[in-house]
């Protein structure tokens, strides 16, 4: 890892304990690849005050750096192997300024290491005239041949997706005070699944022969259920009674019954959205049995467009169409 | 690739042939490891008025960030595979100016991918309130175990260095005004080396079981060779006589012979300094031959220090030391 900062060596080398990170010492580190497997590879930046609040925790920025990649590796079935880690730090901070913010990143890396199994194999650090901008290439491994893609679905196929929807997106309307008349422990549990995504690496590997397709749900359900649909040429009928819904969200949205256009919508949830034939159901019910991952049937693969600018996914509740506004998430910037 | 512009699929696509770029189109991309093989991972950024001047050229740009990253997998001694493209656009440019640069900009990747042998996987493009900071992370392949370190030099090995020094330095130097008097056609060729650094690609896997030590030359001779200098636990004592100089360089020198000092500590000439036992000569020539690079002994690698706070390397004209001023390269910001 080159970098500027002695400081950089401090934080960083003690979340480089992988022997092919070489002590981030070297030009470069070294993966060692298992005979029949593929190495993954994924690539997210997130830039301050765009992809996070320039107030957020140190610690949150981390979680949700490694977070957002890890969740591609894991929409691909592959096992976290490592990831290298750019920095471009803001030339006005202070040395104080700059060491605070290290070290509570550093934790948050550490935090997530453990959480994904995935340790720091390098990088680079710089300084920028401009805010944080902060770029992991993750690596996974995934048997030969096998790794989940976007374009596998078939009209037939079930609609499932893990864990809960929307929190994320309403943790930032919490943030941001657009949302209103909250019971403190709400506001907390959606704040805190806004800051802190839960990559879900181990569910994906284990959906390896199972999924027809799989994507992570980062820009928003109908966004990402819509890349999917058009890399599989199909479209998706998705029943907003059956999404699954964390108990805070459905606290907000009992209050507020106008938030579920951003509940399908809004991202940053981190969730994977993935495909399957119906008869997948008893083994899918064993990878939440393994991975303590709920997993919930929320919709059906129909066949292509007739089209092609109709939108691939429809949101029905009951015979009722749900409006989603104009188009997907964007960004808060 | 994720992004939010069609710009990107246009430009990027087409420099996207390898089958495990997946088209861009899915969450992340494959490598095929070969038996026996290991995967070297290198990253480095490039920050808009720190790495690279305001008004380069993008097609400078991209030959710098190609060329600093798989400068890095020739020092490991790695054949290059592929590399996967963070982009920060700022969010100020008009549409027009976003497609002008990006259209320079894949036309220098194009160039840099033919020149290394080596075509984009994937990547995330992103807008930032800041100015532009472009990460690549490249990968190469390297014989299991054989990689080349910075910590195997020896008492007694001779150093080596590819091409010629300083070029890059001079030609910054150029750009900034701070040369005089040089004749257009010297001015001009310094400059094409700062702008475009030539990877030692052809040179780095031919080392492999040859070298002891290895580092590239991106922050200066003195203090790159200082670096492998240090993990070898040895000092180096470089000859200023023997240091291999193109012709712009020497005229430059001739005309302001204190112009050494930067020869020997400024950036960006992406050459290839190496440790060899004396009896390696014959095999060098042969990857002279081959590559139609030059390598010049330029040193000898001598006892470790007695004080940790002497410089590693001593620059010696003659008999008389080479006074190299404060301290090794800073970039210009």
């Amino acid at each position: 890892m080159d970098g500027e900062f002695d400081l950089i060596r401090r934080y960083f080398r003690p979340l480089a304990s992988h022997p092919g990170a070489l002590g981030l010492a070297d030009d470069a580190a070294l993966i060692d690849p298992e005979p029949g497997t593929q190495i993954v590879v994924t690539s997210d930046t997130i830039v301050e005050n765009i992809h996070f609040l320039q107030n957020d925790p140190p610690e949150s920025v981390a979680h949700k750096l490694l977070g957002v990649n890890f969740s591609d590796i894991a929409a691909m079935g592959a096992e976290p192997l490592g990831y290298v880690l750019s920095l471009a730090l803001p030339q006005s901070w202070a040395e104080s300024q700059r060491e605070a913010w290290l070290s509570g990143f550093a934790v948050g890396l550490s935090d997530m290491q453990i959480e994904v199994s995935a340790g720091l194999l390098g990088g680079d650090t710089v300084s920028s005239p401009g805010g944080l901008v902060l770029t992991v290439t993750a690596f996974g491994r995934v048997p030969s041949g096998r790794a989940l893609q976007r374009s596998g679905a078939r009209p037939g196929d079930i609609v499932f997706l893990t864990g809960t929807l929307g929190d994320a997106a309403l943790g930032l309307a919490a943030l941001q005070d657009r949302l209103t008349g909250l019971p403190e422990a709400v506001r907390t549990e959606l704040v805190r699944r806004y800051r802190h995504p839960s990559p879900r690496i181990g569910v994906g590997p284990r959906l390896v022969g199972l999924a027809s397709a799989a994507i992570d749900v980062s820009d928003g359900l109908v966004a990402d259920l819509g890349h999917l649909c058009r890399a599989s040429n199909v479209t998706a009928a998705v029943d907003a009674n059956a999404l699954p819904l964390s108990a805070a969200a459905q606290t907000a949205l009992t209050a507020q019954p106008d938030l579920l256009p951003l509940i399908l919508t809004g991202g940053d949830d981190y969730e994977l959205a993935f495909t399957a034939p119906a008869q997948a159901h008893t083994a899918l019910a064993a990878v939440t049995s393994a991975s303590g991952v709920a997993i919930t049937a929320i919709g059906e693969i129909e066949a292509a467009l007739e089209r092609a600018d109709d939108p691939p996914v429809r949101v029905m509740r009951g015979r009722d169409p749900v409006i989603l506004g104009a188009g997907g998430f964007q960004h808060f910037a």
